[in-house]
């Protein structure tokens, strides 16, 4: 199933992909479940399947969208973890452990939605990663466990200010509207083995980056396993898996965005999420 | 004023401390606002202020306290922003911009409460700091400004795992009931002049920090200025301002909390924020 979440008339509301439109499953499902995180929570994923035969509700091409998990009570992301990043822009050691940071929920930006470039930087950098959406909660999951506890997949652009990273990475990451989050949730069991698929970043249609999910440092399990030694996981929780080569950053000169470009983050198996860019005080 | 956060047997509610008792505001204001953070978002705290000669609904021993603010949308800490810590333990520079980090919100712990030593690391330190309540929400709010922005303030124990902030500092400040936030907020109007507090952390009665709050590196103000660049800020937002020198990382050997140890954190003009330390593996 791919799920995705969107603004109606009546308020938030999610619904299952079906070729170009999406059929509601909050008013389908009775309002029994606000959002797709309260599907999560209630360990209801299998109650939407039913609703794939439906006719859809909406064109995709009308949709108000959200962020994929519009509301996630955690997001976690990882630096450095494919060895590619490591090594652009001069020698850098493989990190012993990974490297966690968090971004506050109001950082993300729906498909279609601007990522906004603010006032305070010029240094905007895309970043084009796998993002897991946790279904199960748990804390101390096992890495044998962990693929148990993954309700889905998206595609994410960790938008970055590489100037305020350089004061504290929160600083760079935190930055209000800075990071996609799309276009949907597809659920695990379309993706049995996350490691084989293909992200790519383009930039105004030229790719800047191009890699396998199975290049990661610290795998999806190795990942669950640490966060969750730290801080209980639960559902709807985003966990980023890292960016590959090909910042903006580390180009000569860098690539930074600027109002106008349009910045695309696909990964195989999952779809396109696309963003244009707009200046802080051109934002809605 | 002095606002108290607590469980009863009807749920979470808040009220005034008075003397050694609490006059409970969610019942005596109609159940109008659920929380202190639905207070401020209502920008009412004077809807407050007519209870205050009322006589207590409970007193303070008996209390199910909860963190001072339970249910922030957003932690904001500071690193390294008194010239004691950074001088401790060695040379380091005076950090060029405020280093901020973030928490989320299940690393807080109450009054009373027990901090959680983690299974996964024993180097397990205290932090003692003053803590500012966003009351009114805002974004590039400027130091000139900054204070009007501020509810009120309390005492904050930026519990912290070394070993994990090594890794990552997001790692190290984000262990689950690391980091107590009591015992309740003093409303800003009581302090006028936030530099001149003094602040004591105290292990097993022994003091181990003690600084003035006007040894701050980085302002109140423009710690303000400077996050609500990132980030807007909201009502209940937390924003903790730095420890002094006296952690037990520098000593030597270290003092690493270990469980049946009592760390109080003490600020003139606010209370003592007092916490026993309890192994996860006995955590309630």
């Amino acid at each position: 199933m791919r799920i995705a979440s969107y603004m109606t008339a009546e308020g938030p509301s999610f619904g299952l992909v079906v070729r170009d439109g999406v059929v509601d499953l909050r008013r389908r499902l009775g309002g029994r479940y606000a959002s797709l995180r309260a599907v999560l929570e209630a360990d209801a994923l299998a109650e939407l399947r039913a609703h794939a035969g439906a006719a859809p509700d909406f064109a995709l091409a009308d949709l108000a969208w959200l962020p994929a998990l519009p509301d996630p009570q955690k997001i976690l992301c990882v630096g450095l973890n494919y060895r590619s990043h490591v090594g652009e822009g001069g020698p850098r050691e493989v990190p012993e452990f990974p490297r966690l940071f968090s971004r506050f929920a109001d950082t993300l930006v729906a498909q279609g939605q601007a990522m906004v470039r603010p006032r305070v930087s010029t240094q905007f950098d895309y970043e084009g990663e796998l993002a897991v959406v946790i279904g199960k909660p748990g804390r101390h999951i096992s890495r044998e466990r962990a693929m148990e506890h993954i309700a889905g997949y998206t595609c994410f652009n960790d938008g970055s200010l590489r100037d305020y990273q350089k004061h504290m990475i929160t600083a760079g990451k935190n930055f209000w509207r800075s990071g996609p989050l799309g276009p949907w949730v597809v659920t695990a069991d379309e993706i049995p083995d996350p490691t084989v698929l293909t992200l790519e970043t383009r930039l105004n249609g030229q790719r800047v980056q191009h890699a396998g999910t199975g290049e990661l440092i610290y795998s999806i399990p190795t990942l669950i396993e640490y966060a969750s030694r730290i801080t209980p996981l639960s559902p709807g929780d985003i966990l980023a898996t890292g960016t590959p080569e090909g910042v903006a950053l580390h180009r000569k000169p860098p690539l930074w965005l600027k109002a106008g470009d349009v910045v695309e983050v696909e990964i195989s198996g999952i779809g396109v999420l696309r963003n244009p860019v707009v200046d802080e005080d051109a934002a809605p």
